[in-house]
């Protein structure tokens, strides 16, 4: 129950991963879990019909969006646990998953500290499934039996270092938060000879307005610069990318550009 | 319905993934999709329970069990076509996520060549969610902003070459069906001067009977032998491993064992 009072109050936290963006892609347990709210506190990648599940759960938003407060992650720890003790059933729902890129092992390690119980429902990875959604598999047989996901940014909003190394794998390399590094992401590849390797954008992977364009290193500036796809964005490089075709229908993408330039 | 008359058959098939075990861990609209079958392909981590959500449909096990006939993947495509064909709504139901190490992608394109519409709906997969489970984040700031997951046999039965590379990269290393390519994993690292590097073992991840051993890759091999914990079983290599620590009852373990040897 949402209440002030202070009688019986269990406090407990649980962290779902709600997934890349439609709806349906929340797991079973996340659902149920969000059901039984007291409080949630959710980010900006969360589809909001999600909290639509928990009519009587306070809602706080705590990811960054134009006109609200951005909450630092070490406010949004301690927010979680004063909510727990507040409400009882604190529930954090991120988009994707939490442990990846998501923080969320940090408002764990936060949790222990008050001895509020925590447990971490994962949730499906944009990481794998929006290149899916889009037509394209991480791994393929004779093609990639590996592949790599890292972040372009840095919490100091440097790119990663660790790019550098993407270049030298044979298996796929997925990047999130990546389109504002798309430069320099473009010439590290360059410089090391990979002007050829496949690379593709994913936009609002998932969603009715999900967008992909693709083509190679070399060109890929070009396309983006002429059909600037949105954040969020997930880019794709290594040659499952050639799997992608036309194929709006049966992966929902509302535009799929392909090709080189002339 | 399942039917073997002729009459109205929609051929269609949906791949879904289930997740890593938990039964719950797969997405609404997997169990959603699962619950329309006519006929189900299903492989052997598929969770059994599973199958009672489609009570009337026709279930057919096509992986690998003793005392049952080990389907080729080609033949699998195949009967996958044939399936949908016959009863209509045909689903492909596989452990994790269909699309890391499972194939998926090769059913997909071989039903276009029959015309049949196919979609694919995300799991989770074991590579990310196994760690997590496991009280594991696959990132967390300052230890890891990315990681690389990787099948340790190859078709052949070889080991994956790539492995190598895993040595160089700062991020956490995920190693599927690696179980019996131990002895291979810590050779490969230990001539690389990773000696020290951090490293667990998780068996059965997100069930009742999951197991956790942990060490490091001077000291895994003894602990192993000691605790041979059982396939399937999921190998993290990086410094997120020393955020393991006794919880037993919050990331349902079974056992953890951890440490150095003596």
């Amino acid at each position: 129950m949402n209440s002030d009072n202070t009688k019986n109050i269990k406090p407990n936290i649980t962290l779902i991963g709600s997934g890349p963006g439609d709806i349906e892609l929340i797991t079973v347990k996340g659902l149920n879990a969000l059901k039984k709210a007291d409080v949630i506190l959710y980010d900006s990648l969360v589809n909001l019909d999600l909290l639509d599940y928990a009519p009587i759960a306070k809602k706080i938003f705590v990811g960054k969006r134009k006109g609200f407060k951005a909450y630092s992650q070490e406010e949004i720890n301690q927010l979680l646990v004063d909510s727990a003790l507040k409400f009882g059933n604190a529930i954090r729902l991120k988009g994707g998953d939490s442990f990846v890129f998501g923080r969320g092992f940090e408002e764990v390690l936060h949790a222990e500290k008050y001895n509020i119980p925590t447990e971490v429902i994962p949730g499906i990875s944009s990481s794998i499934s929006v290149p899916a959604l889009a037509g394209i598999p991480v791994t393929h047989r004779a093609l990639s039996n590996s592949f790599y996901v890292i972040s372009a940014t840095l919490a100091d909003g440097k790119i990663n270092p660790e790019i550098q190394k993407t270049t030298e794998l044979n298996g796929t390399v997925v990047i999130l938060m990546g389109l504002s590094k798309l430069n320099e992401i473009v010439e590290i590849y360059q410089k090391n000879g990979k002007v050829n390797s496949k690379i593709a954008l994913i936009s609002n992977g998932s969603l009715p307005n999900q967008e992909v364009i693709s083509g190679e290193i070399a060109s890929i500036k070009a396309i983006y610069e002429k059909n600037p796809v949105p954040s969020p964005a997930v880019i794709v490089i290594g040659e499952v990318v050639g799997l992608l075709r036309e194929q709006e229908e049966k992966f929902h993408s509302k535009l799929v550009l392909s090709g080189t330039l002339n």
